[in-house]
């Protein structure tokens, strides 16, 4: 068989980009850095808004719309906001066909729009928290893009909440990231991130506190999935965020802000792809099982879909694939690149002996199985390689990941994956020498 | 009681406004044109979206994400639809800290650089048809801004489809037309859309055909609130969607777009919206039935609670109110102007005689009701009034529509509303003498 994809361990990053051209799952738009998400890299985007999107409502926290454009005076209010995306900024100076008198900023992210309308809508303390959600795209311009990694434009869910006390923040910024990111990513996504905190250095421009999720992908590099930010007062004090407390006094308020992207769909990729192509874990999987005519013959076509029919009847996720006039390999190496869970081949010869084949994305493995147990066979599968794939990879990051005690031995180990070392032996003049060696530090 | 509105017969246009501003549904971005869509605004829109999406997905459309920047030279190569356009495009000239040597607009719409991708995955009559959709954001800019009826920026759904034939596509934009839209606004929105085509004059930059839904403001004027354009070869030609058909020749595909925005919530507020506000048909409605707590007393809470919980059960959208702490005649005012559907109270008077009232928002029908036959209540009272909603705007467009033979009896008629006129009566010149008056033509 014709080689699909080029082999992890002879050029990672080019496999990435096989998989998502294979796969179809999304290809770089015409402007540099921007791209198109396809449909079936969408159906995996739609498919985490909601299992975000629940979490997030059950948070407390309610969703609104602000506005692509943002006056360029607003972002200079928070002036360590203004100058770490200052270089990522694409202007509008254009518009109904005149020069604009003021120049509006594509929002890179939105604190500042929304930090002014909160100042609105906060007066008392009684209006606190005030809890927003946005699902939104960001420009950010990229001089290196990357598919769903690195582009100028991106999707996201971007959290704004605004709290009486720092205590209050605090507990809600750890909220999101624990009964939101981390449930969603280990339970849905089936990655064993690792949360912790991005020093001084690598904290989001204008925050107080960066706390990050962390993957690690198939080469042992660390990829940020989500972060969540605490913003202390800042903000507030930008655009008078301010409340009368239960005492009468005026008090600034504290505010957060938390975001995942797009960039979760490269993360997907890189932790659970393999030479094959995607395998995407199975309470994500828009499709769970992919039901498929092995070719035409007595009874095959009726007996697929009854078993699709009876796979939806039991909430299962699944297509049917009849297209007989596509040769069956071509086909079956399709659905691989596009890693659904579950496979069921129906064809005349098992068929003959009352069989179906369930073959299982995961490890590969065929099973002939009675017709009439297809169904269980396929909810046990789904259960097992949902906890399959997050074993794997926890596995693979214990392997890639060295406990050491210097900053030497670490920039060192560091080459071959993560690795664990006392805050003590790094502080920060240690975190400069081990990014001059590409090495980056979460503590 | 103190005037929460200025009344529709007083000022319809600042009633429109002050609903938008009272119901907290939206209110001006800081650019120019722009609009913050707040929680409850926006909860109706995520409603719509969900109707929708699937009624698409059933007409077998698949969601995909497109770059919201597109190359300047797309937009000149189809030079209907560059001529459309150009006044309203917002152009971005610098990004990343530099000049850009071509500059990008932001995406009015998305013909062009669908249609771009479209060529490179079309080749053969077996990939047609290709139906597309997504859900995104475009701009416009505004030289007269009105909150969700003509906004700089706006949210919408575009479909995008290309076709075998010119047969196969306007089959399809008018399945979209009924199937999705017209079923929607009829069932969901409970707004008896008129549906017709629009003149070439006023057809979509760049298409054959546009055919539109229609509906009948309160204050008797049509307000678009969707359109299904047929677009010939035009964008296959500028950007070569092209495939071979069975026969072996190469052929240009045939294209479709449509589209519903933001804009359909003006639609909602301005065909079912009275003096105290919104009243949202129970069909779209986020929140059903509002379980109130009057004020505290023996058993109230647990009562309210109770119900809330069985109304959820029983399939019924529901929230509590239990916040006593506001005066019950602010919180009732409140949910009024929100326009939820059915009100149930619980207070310690009532609930002495084993009675909650519940109370219908349509016609403020208020009706004690023993607590057991609460749900039963609510659940008729939602059937009936998505009902008499419907027959309430259709009896009203009625009432506001006249007959009329000739070109002049109907530009004076349209003054009060609309007009029913021969074609033949007015044709293209007697088109362009309506407008002089102000009057727009549907055929
Ligand atoms: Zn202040
Ligand atoms: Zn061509």
């Amino acid at each position: 068989m014709a080689r699909v994809l080029t082999p992890r361990t002879e050029d990672y990053p080019r496999w990435y980009q096989d998989v998502i051209a294979k796969a179809q799952l999304a290809e770089n738009g015409p402007v540099r850095g921007t791209m198109v998400i396809r449909p079936t890299g969408y159906a995996l985007w739609e498919r985490m808004q909601a299992e975000l999107d629940s979490r997030i409502k059950a948070a407390g926290a309610e969703n609104a719309y602000f506005p692509l454009f943002i006056p360029e005076a607003y972002l200079t209010r928070e002036a360590e906001h203004v100058e770490g995306f200052s270089p990522e900024l694409a202007v509008v100076t254009h518009a109904g066909g005149k020069q604009l008198a003021e120049p509006v900023v594509v929002r890179p992210t939105s604190e500042t729009v929304i930090g002014e309308s909160m100042a609105k809508w906060v007066s008392s303390y009684r209006d606190l928290p005030l809890l927003l959600n946005q699902w939104a795209n960001v420009v950010r311009w990229e001089l290196r893009p990357r598919v769903f990694l690195r582009t100028s434009e991106f999707l996201w869910q971007e959290g704004h909440t605004a709290h009486a006390t720092e205590a209050d923040a605090r507990a809600y910024a750890r909220k999101i990231l624990h009964e939101t990111y981390e449930d969603f990513m280990v339970n849905v996504l089936a990655i064993p991130v690792v949360v912790g905190r991005k020093t001084a250095a690598e904290r989001f421009a204008g925050g107080t506190n960066t706390l990050t999720l962390e993957a690690m992908t198939g080469d042992g590099k660390a990829l940020q999935m989500g972060t969540s930010h605490e913003l202390g007062q800042n903000f507030a004090r930008a655009f008078d965020i301010s409340y009368s407390s239960a005492a009468g006094t005026v008090e600034h308020a504290w505010t957060t802000s938390w975001g995942v992207s797009t960039r979760m769909l490269g993360g997907l990729i890189m932790c659970h792809g393999d030479d094959q192509g995607l395998r995407v874990p199975p309470r994500l999987a828009p499709i769970q099982a992919y039901v498929m005519v092995v070719k035409d013959g007595d009874g095959v076509r009726e007996a697929a879909t009854k078993l699709r029919d009876a796979l939806r009847d039991a909430g299962v996720r699944v297509a049917l694939d009849d297209r007989v006039e596509t040769p069956f390999g071509r086909r079956a190496v399709d659905a691989e690149l596009k890693g659904y869970p579950v496979r069921v081949e129906v064809g005349p010869r098992d068929l003959a002996d009352g069989n179906a084949v369930v073959v299982r994305r995961r490890d590969g493995g065929k099973t002939p199985t009675p017709v009439a147990d297809v169904v269980g066979a396929v909810r046990a599968a789904l259960d097992a390689d949902q906890q399959a794939l997050y074993d794997e990879a926890t596995a693979f990051r214990e392997s890639r990941t060295t406990e050491v005690a210097t900053l030497a031995e670490a920039i060192e180990a560091a080459a071959e994956g993560w690795v664990r070392v006392p805050w003590s032996a790094v502080g920060e003049a240690g975190e400069a020498k081990a990014n001059q060696s590409a090495v980056s530090v979460r503590c």
